[in-house]
C-alpha cells in the first residue's frame, strides 16, 4: 500500500485524503500548529471539524510535534497542503525531516516576489531542497476550480497537475484520478501558476460588483448588477493573459482548468469575493481589515501587496505596459492606500 | 438630431434606447406583432411593463403596422432587436420598406446553418438586402454580457461591436458609449457571433451542475456543485475555442466580452440556465418542453438543434474532431433524444 503524507490538515489538504483513500493510498495527516483542534477530532473521532466530514478510515492524524514519524522512509509522497503564509515552516520541517527525495506535490498557492519577477513556490521549493536532495527532486502543483468541501463529498471536480517533469505529472493523473476526481496533466509552471495565485487577486475585483449594488439605490426593475462583474470577469482574464505573457506562461493555461475555470469557482464565494464586496460597500481595505474582516487570512489581497513592488517594476524597465493592466494597477493601490477601489471602466478591454 | 428606428420592442431592444438617448438620439421603438401590450403601454405611460421602467421621453413607439413611418427616410441608423425566430420576419420588413441604404446594428443572436458551415446573421442579412441596395450596406452587430434590464437603469455594461467595417465599428463606439455604456469593437464576424449565439448553448450545461444538485441526496456537510460547474464552464470556453477554430474565427474573441464575459452572465439566470437545471434535475429535454418550460423560446436549444447536422457534417468532412467538443455532443444528444443529458467526464480537459 502506498503512503502519502499530507502536511496541513486545513480543508484543502484534508479533502485531498478522499481521492488519496479512493485509490488505495494510506493517508498520514499531519496538522501544522494552528490544526490542533482538527487533529484532536480526527484522532478521537475520525471528524474533520472545518470540513464537515467523516475522513475515510484510511486516514490516521498526527500533530505537528508527529512530523518525524509521518515522514518516516516508507512515505512514497508528499502533498503539501499548508497556506501560502505557511510555506517557509513547511520548507523548514521538510529540510530537516526529510529523509529522502520523496516526491513532493503541492496545493499551496501563491508566488514568490523577486525584485524583477515573480517566482512560483514550486521552483523556490525546489531550489531550497536542491542542496540537500540535489536537482532531482520530483516537484508538481495542484491547481484548478476545487472547493473542499465538494471534493470531500466526492463532488465532480477538475484540476490541474502541473510539474517540469511531465512523465512525474502523467504518474500522478494515473495514480489520483477517479470517478469524481479528474486531473489533467500541464508543463506550463508559470501560467499555471500564476493563474492559481491571480485568480484570488481578481476575484476581490468580481466581488466589487456585488457590493457596489448594495450601497446604491434600489432600481424600478431591481435590477442587479451582473453586467458589471461579467465585465469586470473578462478584464480579470484579459489581465491574467497579459500576465503570463510577461512571465513566459503559456496563455492556454489561462483558458484551462487553473484561469477561467478556478477564477469562476472563486468568485462564487469565499474570503477574496467578501473582501470584494466590502470594497464595493465603499468601505477603503483597511476599514475592512479593522472592521468586518479583522484577521482573517485573504490571499488574494496579501499576494498583490507582495507582488505590487515587482509589477511597478516590470512596467517600469517594459516586461509590462500599464496599458494591459489597468484592473490589476487599480485593485493594486486600492489594497496599498487608504482609497476606495474606483474601476476604470474607460480603460477595460482596450486592445494591448 | 439622429434617428434611430429598434425594430422589436423585446427587453434587449428596448433598452438599448437608454444609451442612444443619452447620446442624444431620437428612438423610434417598433414593436413586432408580439409586442402589442408594450407598445400600448410605452404609448399611453411611457413604460415598458417587461423592462419595468420609465423609458426617456426621446423614445416614441410604433406598433408593427406604423413600421414604414418609422423607417422613413430621416433614420440613420436601424437597430434589429427581434428574437432570433424574428428574423424572416424582419427581413422580409427590411426588404419592404426601408428607403434607402440605411447602416443597420443587429442584437438579434444566432447562427445560420448552411449544409456544410455556420453563418452569421449579420452576413446573411447583408446578403439578403445586396439585391435592393447593393454589397456596401454598412451592418455590424452586438454581443457581449448585457441583461437588459440592468442595462435599462444604467448599470455599467461591456459590449462587442463586431462589423466587417471597421471605421463603421469604430464610429459606433463613438455614437453609443456613456459613462455606463462601454462598446468595443471587433472584426472577427465570425467568432464573436459563434460566441454570442453558443454561449446560451452552453449555458444550458452550466446549469446541469446546479439542478444535478437537487436531486442528489444533501451531504453531511452541504456541499453544493461549484466544482462542477465550474468544470464545465471551462470546458465550454474550450469547445468556443474549438467552434471558432474550425470555422474561421480568432480564438481571441473567446476570452473577449462575447465569448467569456457573456458565458459567464448567461449562466447566472435566464432560461438556458433553467433549462439545464431541469436537465441536471434529470429530465428529458423533452419532458421540459411539455413540463415545466412548455412554450418558452430557449436559444441555447433553438441554436443546438438548428446547428446539429451541420456539425456532424463538420466532423465527418474532418472540419471538427469529436474529441474537441465532447460537450457539445453531448448536449446535442440530449436535446435530440428522449435520455438525459449524461456529462462526459473523462473526456473534458484533454488535448485537443
Amino acid at each position: 500500500m502506498k503512503i502519502v503524507t499530507i502536511i496541513g490538515a486545513g480543508v484543502m489538504g484534508s479533502a485531498m485524503a478522499f481521492p488519496f483513500s479512493d485509490r488505495g493510498y494510506k493517508v498520514r495527516l499531519v496538522g501544522t500548529h494552528l490544526d490542533s483542534e482538527i487533529i484532536a477530532s480526527i484522532k478521537t473521532k475520525q471528524f474533520h471539524p472545518k470540513l464537515n466530514v467523516t475522513l475515510p478510515a484510511s486516514v490516521q492524524a498526527y500533530a505537528y510535534s508527529e512530523l518525524a514519524v509521518a515522514l518516516d522512509d516508507d512515505t512514497d509522497l508528499i502533498l503539501l497542503g499548508v497556506s501560502s503564509a505557511g510555506i517557509s515552516w513547511a520548507l523548514d520541517q521538510l529540510i530537516q525531516f526529510m529523509k529522502q527525495p520523496t516526491p513532493i506535490v503541492m496545493i499551496t498557492k501563491g508566488m514568490y516576489a523577486e525584485l524583477n519577477s515573480l517566482v512560483t513556490l514550486p521552483d523556490v521549493i525546489s531550489k531550497s531542497l536542491a542542496e540537500k536532495f540535489g536537482s532531482g527532486l520530483k516537484i508538481a502543483a495542484i491547481a484548478g476550480p476545487c472547493i473542499a468541501g465538494e471534493l470531500a463529498v466526492r463532488r465532480p471536480t477538475g484540476t490541474v497537475i502541473v510539474s517540469h517533469d511531465q512523465s512525474f505529472a502523467n504518474q500522478l493523473c494515473r495514480d489520483f484520478e477517479t470517478n469524481y476526481y479528474h486531473p489533467r496533466t500541464s508543463d506550463d509552471m508559470i501560467g499555471v501558476e500564476i493563474c492559481a495565485a491571480f485568480k484570488n487577486f481578481f476575484a476581490i475585483a468580481v466581488g466589487w460588483a456585488h457590493g457596489y449594488l448594495e450601497q446604491i439605490p434600489t432600481a424600478e426593475n431591481k435590477a442587479k448588477n451582473n453586467n458589471a462583474a461579467a465585465l469586470i470577469f473578462d478584464q480579470a482574464v484579459r489581465e491574467l493573459i497579459s500576465l503570463t505573457n510577461a512571465l513566459g506562461g503559456q496563455i492556454e493555461s489561462v483558458w484551462g482548468m487553473a484561469g477561467v475555470g478556478d477564477l469562476y469557482v472563486t468568485c462564487q464565494a469565499g474570503r477574496n469575493s467578501k473582501l470584494g464586496n466590502n470594497l464595493g460597500r465603499g468601505l477603503t481595505y483597511n476599514q475592512v481589515r479593522e472592521g468586518p474582516m479583522m484577521g482573517d487570512t485573504i490571499e488574494g489581497a496579501d499576494l498583490g501587496r507582495a507582488a505590487a513592488h515587482t509589477i511597478k517594476l516590470m512596467i517600469e524597465n517594459g516586461t509590462l505596459t500599464k496599458r494591459s493592466i489597468p484592473l490589476t494597477l487599480s485593485l493594486l493601490s486600492a489594497l496599498s492606500t487608504e482609497t476606495p477601489l474606483v474601476m476604470p471602466w474607460k480603460d477595460f478591454h482596450q486592445t494591448n
